[in-house]
């Protein structure tokens, strides 16, 4: 088993089976108080959660986010999971590809379109190994599984933290806006749990992306899963930086002050969170760690009944709010709390 | 016994026995900070509770919210809360009068007027079904208990949660200003533990009500009541939403505001709470769970004796903050905790 | 024994030995931060502790409150005290002396001039009784214990939770106007553990008084002295107001905006409070309980030694603030917390 | 072993193993939130933590802050940990000279030169002390161990809460501009744990000096320590000062806003901190119960482990918040908690 290959199963089972989550800090979504609507003059059936996302239709705006690839194990999660994204209409992100750049024959553990053939699919790739890359090879991973977009994702918290992790961050800009302007399909630019700050998002304004996923802190932090990787007597400053990040709240009003289309994510925990996401602003909202470990413990099954469960409580939000549909909500009447004021005015 | 007499059987016992109160979020009465008058230049034989309501005069601004009725131990609890009421001159009201559409005999559970023949006393019935009533049918509802008022009730995120629940809220709105017009005798709009938002508040501007209850988060729960009423491996959905609501005293401020005579109710607790309540501008306080928990555990003696000391406590509250009577005690000084005046000006 | 002896006798048990704090609301005098001064310039021996207090020099700005008498403990404690205020050169007062009105004998209870020629001694009586006296009975109160001073202490909370107590308040201002122009001593105002609020300062002063005594809450609360005096089953309505009043700082600042010479008391528990209620601008700091706990507990050498406590405290605070007197201290630079700075604006 | 020596080394030992840092306030730092970027677009080893101090260069912004010296003990401490700052290009400070003063022959305990022949190198003498010394001898001290700047210590909180500690602190400013003005060496005023507040760094501003020191409220307290150095029942004015002082980072702010070259110390713990501490505009941080506790336990392996892990994680918080050196750390995009807003704006 290669070295990237051992590393992915580490992370699942990790994330899996550990706490991998902020201890202090918190996504501030939690200060988002969606105001209750006591005459909301709506049917259920009424109300239609369907956005148009990267050139599809999804039946409601969740996704799950890009997790894994380039192992056994990881195959039968990215089928599973992308098989419950099909049957519930939402979109579906496989983990990094970097694996398939060393070993062609990784390619599989990505596929899903047999089991997936309608879904909004995200090939993913890091900013560092696009930086590497020609754009023929971008679009390359991108054909490999029929993506609908990539997703150049942001980690330098955790490569510091990795002893193995990359440690030079130069030229992802550049590489974001040539993909951005060559590759057939659209780019999304995601952190990995750290979030997006107001200056990370300026910068990328200049690169003409137009999707972007906070993946902010609050939920799984990938500096925390290095950590765990590390021997004890070496953790003294991976744990230091545990907590390290933007609060996901903060990070989705700056993405949409900026002018971004949103996918808010990282530490979104079920349909309210969602939903509290979405009235901030956002287009779609993400998870990864919940349906990781949905289909961990429970396979498809146990998934399919989490997503439901999802989508529920988002049309349970929109109805208790007044909302016919995703662009009401995102406009519906809340009441933010003293902290995520402070972070939102900064 | 029909499903409707069950169910009510069930949320009797579930709120006398269970905890069925809001875990996080409070009404933020608590952040009402009454001033006190050293100097008060009162005796307090002279301090006067009393108030007009509905055209009845009130010994206390006090009111038994609707409960229960179409089932025995319903008859049971309506009867000495009544007679209670007669007492302690303060008014009463019935549970939701539904139960009589389906079955003309349940109409005896509600009828209390023999042993009140004075109270200010109030019919019940849910907006969904007032939407699917003729005017007459209502003025039925309230001839068969000799009501002074009909209270409709608004619970959809009760009726989302209860698997048989109401699913289609639509002409709530249009019947509301409807039997406002046309009904012999006033409707006061009440929520049943969620409160009522400025939203919510505004479109019921436009029917031309007068009285509101604002039944507000922070006391009894009916999407708990519901989770409660779920099997366990159902509960995902209900419990989230356990907290929803706007807290009370930000929905008493929003209703005095937009105009309203209001209720104050929802986790009002005791005397104190309700002076608050009454100095944040509310006519009336209101309390349901601490009125059945009394009449439940103690029968009528103990639910007399809480209401004297309710009587007591607000006595108490108005002397030491130097009200001569409820008017005064509307305007009294007091002080705002920031959660509180956050919500007050959103 | 007579009623009023052996109630005193209560007080001063339940206050010696059960929790009569308190529980939740605070003085805030824990948001006043002093500001650490390293450059004092200053030498401890140069720091001038010594105020004039009704025109008398007190050594150091504080008074220990009245308590007691009309009781053989009381005259005990009474003397006691009145011993160390001589020796520490600060001022004393007595409790009510409501006992003598009745028994005449009990003079002795209260007279301490013979073990305390010097000191700023200070008369006590309620105002309701106060306002069923004449002048010349208040002149007598004074003339038996050779006091400098009369307090007229208010504290309605406590008498309408003490079954036997007063329940009418009214010609209370009257009296202290009118006692504040005739009688030969001045007079001061006192609370008695509820706080003085912006209006009940407002009535006073109309008075023409000069000085008042916050005595806010925080410390011992009256209130919930009668609870603990109440059967168990009886405690509802007072359990409710144990907590009931303005905090002793919000008081302090208050009573100075209006200006009024001040004492600042209730909770009050060392040198270092004393020090932070005068940097709000209070001419004397007092305190009761913990002087009676000392006394108590270890009779006079235990109340002279936390007297001493408290002057080495205080004068530490001048150093470390560079303040070479009491009215430097007065202007020393402070930070007020959240709640207080609220308070303060209200 | 003459007093100074033993209480010299009482200090070492309570430091060491007993808890003598501040209980309930904190240095504020935990309020300084870094914003992440994502896109720092550096390379790890393109960052340069070099800073020019007092005429040297330093490798890293970071200072071993005086503590010790005039006893056996101490000579092995301050060698071990000059040692290190050799190795690591930081600045070293020692301890009070105060005892050379009284025993010449206890200068070797402070010279480190030899060991540790490139670093800056910091005297230190207390403000009482330099009141009461010519200039040569200030001059002495200096030569004494070939030092690059001489530290003024200001303590008046533990001279007062030590028995025989120092009761005059007049003309401490005046030798302050005095040595500042006539010594060959540059001056820096530090306090020693409570912090400088606003009114002390406008004092100082008078001086002409350029370096302050904050050593603020949130590390260790000396007044702490003293209280450890007294018998129990002597304990209580000491205790109630335990947490006297200005919290680090307003004093941080403070000294910056008023002009000065500041040492950011007091509490700060690790590298995360300092990073925290520069990005408010800090020139330098200071630790020294961080080493102290390292050489203590684990000599000069342990203290230098310490510092590689300081220095990675000053390095870490620069690549991840985008800022290739120490001046652009400093106007990192950040954002300040409400308490420290609330400091910094008083
Ligand atoms: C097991 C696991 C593997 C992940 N691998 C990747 C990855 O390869 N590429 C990527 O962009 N993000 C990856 N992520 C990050 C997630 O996409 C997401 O941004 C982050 O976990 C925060 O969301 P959460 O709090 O819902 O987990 C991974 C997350 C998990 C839990
Ligand atoms: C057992 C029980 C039954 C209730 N049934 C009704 C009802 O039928 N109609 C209604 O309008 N409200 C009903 N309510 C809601 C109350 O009137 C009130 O709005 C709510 O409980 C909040 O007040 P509380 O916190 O004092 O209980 C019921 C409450 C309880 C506790
Ligand atoms: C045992 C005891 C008896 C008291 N009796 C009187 C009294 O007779 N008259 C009075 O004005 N205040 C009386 N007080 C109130 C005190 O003077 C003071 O206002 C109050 O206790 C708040 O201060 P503290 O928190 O330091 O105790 C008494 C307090 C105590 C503890
Ligand atoms: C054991 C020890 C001895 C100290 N001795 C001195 C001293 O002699 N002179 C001085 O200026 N500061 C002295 N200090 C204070 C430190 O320089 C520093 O200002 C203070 O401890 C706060 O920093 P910290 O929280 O990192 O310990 C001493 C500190 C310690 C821990």
């Amino acid at each position: 088993m290669s070295n990237i290959s051992s590393r992915k199963l580490d992370h699942i089972e990790l994330c899996a089976k550990e706490d991998v989550e902020y201890q202090f800090k918190t996504t501030l979504l939690e200060e988002v108080e969606l105001l209750h609507d006591s005459l909301p003059e709506l049917a259920v059936s009424e109300v239609d959660l369907s956005v148009d996302f990267i050139g599809k239709k999804l039946a409601a705006p969740l996704l799950i986010t890009g997790m894994t690839g380039g192992a056994d194990e990881a195959t039968r999660i990215n089928r599973e999971l992308a098989q419950v994204a099909q049957e519930l209409g939402i979109a579906f992100g496989v983990g990094s590809q970097r694996a398939i750049l060393k070993d062609r024959s990784l390619a599989a553990t990505y596929q899903v379109r047999d089991v997936a053939p309608d879904i909004a699919l995200l090939g993913n790739i890091g900013g560092v190994q696009a930086a590497a890359m020609t754009t023929s090879e971008a679009e390359d991973l991108v054909g490999i599984i029929a993506a609908d977009a990539l997703c150049i994702h942001l980690n330098p918290g955790q490569e510091l933290t990795q002893p193995e992790g990359d440690r030079d961050f130069r030229g992802v800009l550049d590489a974001i806006a040539r993909l951005n302007e060559e590759l057939s399909v659209p780019i999304i630019v995601k952190e990995t749990g750290s979030g997006l700050s107001k200056r990370a998002l300026e910068k990328l304004k200049g690169t003409g992306v137009n999707w972007v996923d906070t993946s902010g802190a609050g939920g799984t932090t990938w500096i925390g899963v290095e950590v765990l990787r590390t021997p004890p007597e070496q953790r003294n400053v991976g744990q230091m930086f545990w907590d390290w990040g933007v609060p996901t709240a903060a990070s989705i009003i700056w993405a949409r002050e900026l002018g971004f289309n949103t996918i808010a994510s990282g530490g979104v925990r079920n349909g309210l969170d969602a939903a509290k996401a979405i009235a901030l602003g956002a287009g779609v909202a993400g998870m990864a760690l919940p349906w990781l470990k949905a289909a961990y413990d429970g396979g498809a099954p146990a998934a399919l009944s989490f997503g439901q469960d999802t989508l529920l409580a988002l049309r349970t939000a929109c109805v208790l709010t007044g909302s016919p549909n995703i662009s009401a909500l995102q406009q519906a009447p809340k009441i933010l709390g003293p902290k995520l004021s402070h972070w939102a005015r900064a």
